[in-house]
């Protein structure tokens, strides 16, 4: 048995965080070890919730549009996701998916290198992404193509034909997470336009979007961000790029003159170029809320505590004995973001074993637990328990039981 | 002055729906003739709200994919949705705007018409119709091209070399109301597809998808549906295109194994194709709950009392001499959707004149004053009084109030 050098209780004392988790309203004898897929619900985003939908809704109708500012809602919610990620005001609008903004965004950058017919990206890329790439394509035909690169070295990769590289710049199995300023760097010495998903990103760790002069983002706001299931996403383009700037999802509301109703489509020159139906107004009032849960917190800080969490769980896992079972598949923690995943033939029973003792993480198919952690609500004593269930199940081989193995839909 | 054959009591006394508006929070001392722009709150909405913020997503968090069926609320949606259309089961889901959808349709339908080039619409088209349609076309080259047509006499002007005819049902401004069967019918005996926008007219009275042999249709669901501020919109593809529809919004939710994380996109040949990023999950779960207000109630009984409604305003602001100060622009009750059109030049300022006086309907640029009825919750008294107001606004030109001049967004 190895030694502690500090107890949970000692690390949660001197946690600069540790008065975070009161912002939300976490349920009682759960360890969330998830909010990397779905954050938990901010106070703040319990009490707008009903505000928006009995007063703003209910009562004001459709002049809330004028009176509580919902037509600026899209520009108010991005420039605060903005701050989170490095991103000055007036580059990131609140809209859609991540799935769709990647389609916009894709599909401008091609215009902006019309002798470039290549978007490059890792095989291991989150689906959805690689997916929106295949779809653009067959709308654009055989002219166009799409390279895989792998994630281990994408510099070395990057040739001059290439118009758009396109990375997740956290792997969401495995947490390898990319160096955003060196990648972008030595894609611009080739000309390629960068667009970086922050998925597992945004709310995590600290971002510099505009000091490492990325071209494009997008990212989803439900988890590290905690904006509810289905939140909507946001998309950063670059100041420099905004007047050149043209997605084809040209709906009304990325036009210079809503409400003008004029024949033809005249694109804002901005970021907001990116609305295109009315905005999701009743979830991005709860997102707007839900946001609020980062004042006076620095993500540095959060990175900070992210570090200790994970190194706490290595320990804690080592002299449970936790190796003996499993195998880490993530990356050192200087080169992942906020998650680890561990590997296991049986990690989708394993998953389902835990969330029956209360500690909730999710699989990733075909064999790995995913750890996500979210240190604003999340203490070391959160992990110790988490660490000593899990070493239970292992030994007591618990997800053997049929009830466990069950597949359901999982996300 | 001309005798009322009867009076808004007598009619709101024997109103088969009068118990209708019990379903819904409305606000006090307020006249809403804005439901066919935002739809009122119903106080199902109001719990579901709750609900789905404190418990399910509060407490159930990530565990709600599967214990709140989260997963398919896109497709139980879409299917309350579909029966209020005329849709069968399985040819409507619940996702993303009307411009979206719109956008995944017309690519779809043109790869289905390889040999045709041509869209089709009316110049006086909800201008987000076709700004999408502009969109498409700067995607896909010269080859393709829009072609105007005139609303008044669809079918004289359809050719056979158009793909697609994409049309809304109801004129935003005007109300007008195309032949939904006889349109259709035409457009198919020269191999046209249909795209039929039902923005204004789902939940506001019959449609028969199938039975029209529709190919194609979409439609928002915070008008008339009720669903709240930019609730999500739906599709419909006819059971019989499932199988060759493509669409190339690509993204996982409409893959056939979203979470086999397959390399490759492979599509649901369903309507759920159309998923795209991951489900508005708090906002469809609030539409979900509001659709509950059309349970035995039958859109044949909404369309009556809407036309009864409408032809109570008429013979009440004859009554009042409303004659005298606007226009009527919508075409005679039959050949309208459940609305009615005014013009006069200072018609954003009377509209605002008469918010003052607590009777919401809304301005639509250059000059029409727009007037929504929406049977669920509005009575005879209602309009009434309404009608009452609007006359004392004209008679004293309360609207030339400074205040009422000054603009600002509207929606």
């Amino acid at each position: 048995m190895i030694n502690k050098v500090f107890s949970a209780k000692q690390l949660d004392d001197k946690d600069p965080l540790r008065h975070v988790a009161e912002r939300f309203s976490l349920p009682p004898n759960t360890v969330y070890l998830d909010g990397n897929s779905l954050g938990p619900l901010p106070k703040a985003a319990q009490t707008r919730a009903q505000e928006v939908v009995n007063n703003q809704w209910g009562t004001d109708l459709i002049k809330s549009w004028n009176c509580h500012d919902w037509i600026n809602l899209p520009q108010k919610v991005g420039d605060k996701i903005g701050a989170l990620i490095g991103a000055g005001k007036g580059q990131v609008v609140c809209c859609d998916s991540i799935s769709i903004n990647l389609f916009k965004v894709l599909s401008a950058a091609l215009k902006m290198r019309p002798e470039r017919k290549v978007i490059a990206t890792t095989r291991d890329n989150f689906p959805t992404d690689i997916y929106m790439v295949q779809g653009l394509l067959s709308l654009l035909g055989d002219e166009y193509s799409i390279r895989y690169i792998d994630e281990a070295d994408v510099e070395s990769q990057l040739t001059d034909d290439i118009a758009v590289l396109m990375l997740t710049q956290v792997n969401f199995r495995s947490g390898f997470k990319q160096n955003m300023e060196a990648v972008t760097r030595q894609a611009h010495t080739m000309g390629i336009l960068t667009l970086w998903d922050l998925a597992h990103s945004a709310g995590a760790f600290v971002v510099e979007l505009d000091e490492c002069q990325v071209d494009f983002a997008v990212g989803c706001t439900y988890k590290y961000l905690n904006g509810g299931p289905g939140s909507p996403a946001f998309v950063y383009v670059a100041k420099r790029h905004q007047e050149e700037y043209r997605q084809p999802l040209s709906g009304w509301m990325g036009h210079k003159s809503p409400f003008a109703f004029t024949p033809d489509y005249e694109a804002q020159n901005s970021v907001n170029q990116n609305l295109c139906g009315t905005p999701a107004i009743l979830s991005m009032s709860v997102l707007d809320a839900a946001l609020s849960v980062f004042e006076s917190v620095t993500l540095k800080a959060i990175d900070e505590k992210s570090k200790k969490l994970q190194a706490f769980f290595a320990a804690e896992g080592k002299r449970a004995g936790l190796c003996d079972y499993m195998e880490i598949v993530s990356p050192a923690i200087e080169n992942r973001g906020s998650q680890l995943a561990l590997s296991h033939p049986d990690a989708y029973a394993i998953c389902q074993a835990w969330i029956a003792e209360g500690v909730i993480a999710d699989f990733r198919a075909p064999n790995i637990l995913r750890i996500g952690f979210a240190p604003l609500y999340l203490s070391f004593a959160d992990v110790e328990l988490a660490v000593l269930k899990l070493a239970e199940i292992m030994r007591n081989k618990t997800y053997e039981n049929e009830v466990f193995q069950r597949k359901q839909h999982v996300t």
